[in-house]
């Protein structure tokens, strides 16, 4: 069989590692994004240019995106001159976006009406996970096209489930999202309590993080910002972006999430203080 | 060197575990207990039975304590005929129940005036870190006296920090219950998001619990619940009675923990709907 041609469009931090194993891995691949210059290293490797996400998706078979926001998803899915008019029939097209379940649904229709096969198809596992090629990739869409999907997703992640219909993998994010925002709520009020009442927080993490208390974040992310090394491996300003998200998709289900209500004001806050472009260990400044 | 003579008072779960260990060390061990059949196992083993706390403690070089409330502790260290009258001076009071910071300074400052040493000194890793003597011992009292009883609290634990002056162990212990409670309520809103979203739970944690949003209670507590398992390793009673303290502790020190106290809330709705004597991972059902 020969291999499908790929078109990759979002080569930031994320997207060039992943672009870079498909390269690696054989696939021949187009490549798009806003600011050309980082896509240069892509196409040194052989990737080749295209001028538009429309040149991009015209005549590849599986065209990738992982975006910005998700207005940067339903434009350029769904603009007149969008992906999803350039794609041929049988064509496949995985947004990789953290982006809403909505318009996951939305795009996965207007495919499904165009013989497209759409999925939604988030990561978790940030830009070493990228990098090292073991994301977890979770993926809503039809079943048949997930199976047509998976060789290509292997060459990126290690952890790929499929999680049911359109919509279903950003979802499955969104359950990610909530259980870390509040999560890192809880271990910013633990950090509070100890600093209020004069212990060493080194300490208290030697006593604690190795207990039921653990957590990835209390492991890797409060080392560093008791350091106070707050570079960014997950933005704050993206983790507001998917925390909005999951408010907007849980008010739609009718379901109340008080804790991470609580923990987007305070990442807002964050936002407010001129943190944005920090990494997500800023919110413990708020507590210690 | 002779060994201590040791004093072991609350032969419960965890008690009864680890006063074993101590015996099995060769130290030389009396015992007391409110429910006198739960010391049993320990007398067969060459414990000795005392009829009351005071008779335990006196002639014991070192009182241990591990018992259900904070007001058990105050009587049973501090009445007319407590721990603190019966032991001599240089001995030493440990005691391990999780208890009211506030609570360990009073019996350290009294203990203090007597020459006896004392220490606060709970511990995490629930009834299998007991039988396996690898809990985590959070230790609050004078540096001397931790140095003195290291060698004992040895024999039960593994992870032993010195956290500071009295009632430092206490409020480590806090930390460790604060970061919990609210990192449960945090997955249990990412469950009920799961539900409403119409995923599938199991596929849920297999895409989220090994990366960011990892942590101990997904990867032991959630797979329980989802096997409608609510047999107690930690009973709600006891969690509710830790975040009472907490948050009076809290409050002591003026300081708002909002997560903490919706953790609260939810764990005594729970109390209310009769799972008291169930595990913690209770709280999932709210949510699932």
């Amino acid at each position: 069989m020969s291999r499908e041609r790929i078109a990759f469009i979002g080569t930031g931090v994320m997207g060039a590692s992943m672009a870079g194993h498909l390269l690696a891995a054989g696939y021949p691949v187009s490549v798009y994004n806003r600011t050309k210059s980082k896509a240069e290293g892509l196409i040194e490797k052989g990737a080749v240019w295209k001028d538009s996400p429309h040149d991009a998706a015209e005549g590849a078979d599986v065209v990738i995106t992982i975006l910005g926001y998700p207005s940067d998803v339903e434009a350029i899915y769904l603009g007149e001159t969008g992906i999803l008019s350039a794609l041929h029939k049988d064509a496949i097209a995985i947004d990789m976006t953290t982006s809403s379940p909505l318009i996951a649904e939305t795009i996965a229709e207007v495919g499904r009406r165009r013989g497209i096969g759409v999925l939604d198809a988030p990561v978790s596992g940030g830009d070493l996970g990228a990098r090292e090629a073991r994301l977890s990739i979770m993926v809503g869409g039809e079943r048949e096209v997930f199976d047509r999907a998976l060789p290509i997703l292997e060459v990126m992640g290690k952890n790929i489930v499929y999680q049911g219909k359109p919509g279903a993998g950003q979802h499955t994010k969104m359950c990610n999202q909530i259980a870390i925002a509040g999560g890192m709520v809880a271990i910013g009020e633990s950090l509070s309590y100890a600093r209020k009442a004069g212990l060493n927080p080194e300490a208290v993490l030697q006593s604690i993080s190795a207990g039921a208390a653990g957590s990835w974040t209390m492991s890797n992310l409060v080392p560093r910002a008791l350091k106070g090394d707050y570079t960014p491996g997950f933005f704050v300003k993206h983790f507001v972006k998917d925390m909005k998200i999951a408010l907007e998709s849980a008010e739609e289900m009718e379901l109340d999430l008080h804790g991470l209500d609580l923990a987007k004001k305070l990442f807002e806050r964050l936002v407010n203080e001129g943190a944005a472009d920090e990494g997500t260990q800023a919110l413990f400044k708020l507590y210690l």
